[in-house]
């Protein structure tokens, strides 16, 4: 019999403060990337008061730390994405594993082992990923899940689906449900500059897309989840309107190859693989207690860490603060001045201290965000080395990230000007994906 | 500032025997009509133990007593239909009032008087009723809000939209997707067979037609009701599943003409009155409660009281017999078999304490029965004098009843063999009425 993943609950507190400016799937916040997941660090944690806190509305770490990502795979019940998978994804794909996989970004899975088999077996698989469209300016963060994901739609040459969440946004944040929908359709832009094929990718919003075969796979999933199991999984309260309530089995149903009957009819045994941030796993694992129940294979997923913000991976989060991340939208000088003024910097206090004792790169989030971004892994630790011995300084460390960012950032923005409404509406066409496998 | 009407909350027991053939907005069952509206009924209840109880899915009566609808009204908050709008209902319709507004049926309402000042003053009104299709084959109680709803369609000249809650009974009861899609296909006929004017009608199960619009408004409903709330009118339990919490706002969406773009478009302001069983009315107070908030007006009611059973409206309910109703599918044989076996009579033990102390009106199904379908008003008032009087026998009565009741279902049974696929596929389909008004 199957365990059920549900009973792995975990900490929720009950008056819990909702970070500002959430979104599903995607990179929520901006806490640490994992740095350590040494085996002590759950002790050392014995003595701090205030867990760690890690729901799709909030992510906490424990009172000045960071978070603990081997403790979060040990409460989840999710697995470890260790070497060997990665080695195997390149051997599978015929191309060298993503960024994101070589530097342990996407750190764990549930079941992606099994998903490696059955494509080695011959069995397709379909892409499910997703946003939360609260806001209009995405910050670099929120590019992570969908740059990866159209790395893994390329090598493995398969479909995707990509939920715009905007009945949840409207029904969490104070948003009409018209302002909900434009920033999905502005939303939709950044995305598909992310370089999506379009014969392989269907974008859809809940507003636009929930009924019919979709509305069917919620009313199913919804019949095999109790509220008490909502709570203990979400928190929620008895306060809390009933539409939070409601919305767990819209961002499950994707998970289910027959809630796209344009796409995958007659193909309810397909597989689906679920790149996001380890902050939506609690929606996953309701998802993967009930698939067995309404005959359709657990997805599959593939979780990622969380993005740091300017300020450093220990202080509070302030997502509402500009000043806390790079977006898509930022100039070249707000690049420079950002990473400039606000990047937290593991050097030393002076140029001679610095020569002296080296930077402490665990903290420096300059090194940080050239981990997720400098794909050349014999400059990267080129830097740290130089970096790390003192030979590099912070101001050129930091230069190198702006020319970095600009560059990513530029990019990005000669892409999104280059989206045109008619291809947003090509991407949202409810239709038949012929060449979707090929 | 409006008082909230949901604060009208009514007890409910914590594990509630769920009636088992529950429908909603129809006679979901089969207790007794309202005999005697007396202002002494709630003071002699007083001693009773069991409190009434009246939800969607539970209608019971204090222990031992029938329902009391003085208190329901009081509970509910909602007002008496009294002779005054009868009166004004023929005026205003130009026709003589419907059996069941004379006869006290139809006997509460809210708004309903605000809704025909409107009307006088030129103001157009749509209809919403509906049906949970848990059965294949339905009982006369269950006509009745249809055979009342196609009299304010004629009467009234207005558009009527029919909700079948499949996803409602998929949810509730034991049933796949398609056995419920199938049952409300089967339903839509014998509702059909009441003679609605598919010129003015939309017939619609929940399975098909949410999304779009409807949706929108569901998530705008649900954003407005807490779990606490949903839990005091309905009493969900944290052991009932998601998909029971999700409902309520399904049921309410269609009293807000945004619902049906294709017919109410640029019309948010069209008035809409609900005819129902009473059992309903926790939907609609949350729907009231809602409708300000979100911009519409408060839907209109005018809702009846229940269908009996053969047995008598005082004795346990056992809808799951099939001998407690005399289906639409009943032969001329079941219905006097039914009749003269199962029927309660009032009547004396002999004929000769009949002739001698008359029939006890009070608690005779075939005086309560012919009070619903005989509508010759001098007839049934002959009868039941002359039966009161001991000067007709049960038997005679219930020959009476019984070559009613048979025209009524062989009339019923014609209608119904006359639907085609065609037709069901022309009043589903979703289109609009130019001429719905005229």
């Amino acid at each position: 019999m199957e365990k059920d993943e549900n009973t792995l609950t975990f900490l929720i507190v009950p008056n819990k403060r909702e970070r500002e400016n959430e979104k599903p799937y995607a990179y929520s916040s901006l806490p640490s990337l994992p740095s350590s997941h040494s085996a002590t660090s759950m002790e050392q944690n014995n003595q701090v008061e205030e867990e760690q806190i890690v729901t799709p509305w909030e992510v906490s770490a424990e009172k000045g730390g960071k978070i603990d990502y081997d403790k979060l795979i040990d409460k989840f019940g999710c697995q470890r994405l260790d070497q060997s998978l990665v080695d195997r994804v390149a051997r599978l794909t015929g191309r060298p594993p993503h960024v994101f996989l070589r530097r342990g970004v996407f750190f764990a899975h549930r079941d992606f082992s099994d998903l490696l088999d059955a494509y080695e077996r011959g069995e397709k698989f379909y892409l499910y990923t997703g946003r939360g469209p609260s806001s209009e300016a995405l910050h670099l963060g929120h590019l992570v899940p969908f740059m990866f994901t159209k790395y893994l739609q390329d090598a493995f040459k398969v479909p995707l689906v990509i939920q715009l969440t905007d009945d949840e946004k409207c029904m969490w944040k104070n948003l009409t449900v018209e302002e909900s929908q434009r920033l999905a359709r502005e939303n939709a832009k950044d995305i598909i500059a992310c370089g999506f094929d379009v014969s392989r990718t269907f974008i859809f919003s809940d507003f636009d897309y929930v009924g019919g075969s979709f509305y069917k796979n919620m009313v199913k999933i919804a019949k095999c989840v109790t509220y008490n199991k909502v709570v203990g999984i979400f928190g929620f309260s008895g306060e809390d309107h009933i539409g939070k309530v409601s919305f767990p089995p819209v961002q499950a149903a994707p998970s289910f190859p027959s809630s796209f009957p344009h796409l995958f009819s007659e193909k309810d045994n397909l597989r689906c693989l679920i790149p996001c941030a380890i902050d939506q796993d609690p929606y996953f694992r309701m998802t993967r207690d009930v698939a067995p129940r309404i005959g359709y294979h657990k997805p599959a997923l593939i979780e990622s860490s969380f993005f740091p913000a300017l300020q450093g991976d220990t202080g509070k989060m302030s997502a509402s603060d500009p000043n806390s991340a790079i977006y898509v939208t930022d100039s070249a000088k707000d690049i420079k001045n950002k990473v400039n003024r606000y990047a937290f910097s593991g050097g030393q206090d002076s140029v001679e201290n610095h020569r002296k004792y080296g930077a402490n790169l665990e903290v420096d989030i300059p090194i940080k965000y050239l981990g997720f971004f400098l794909d050349d892994d014999a400059e990267l630790e080129h830097i740290r080395t130089e970096y790390g011995a003192g030979r590099l300084l912070t101001g050129e460390v930091k230069k190198r990230l702006v020319d970095l960012l600009t560059d990513l950032v530029e990019t990005h923005k000669r892409a999104r000007a280059a989206v045109t409404d008619e291809m947003v509406d090509a991407f949202m066409a409810v239709r038949p994906l012929p060449n979707m496998f090929s």
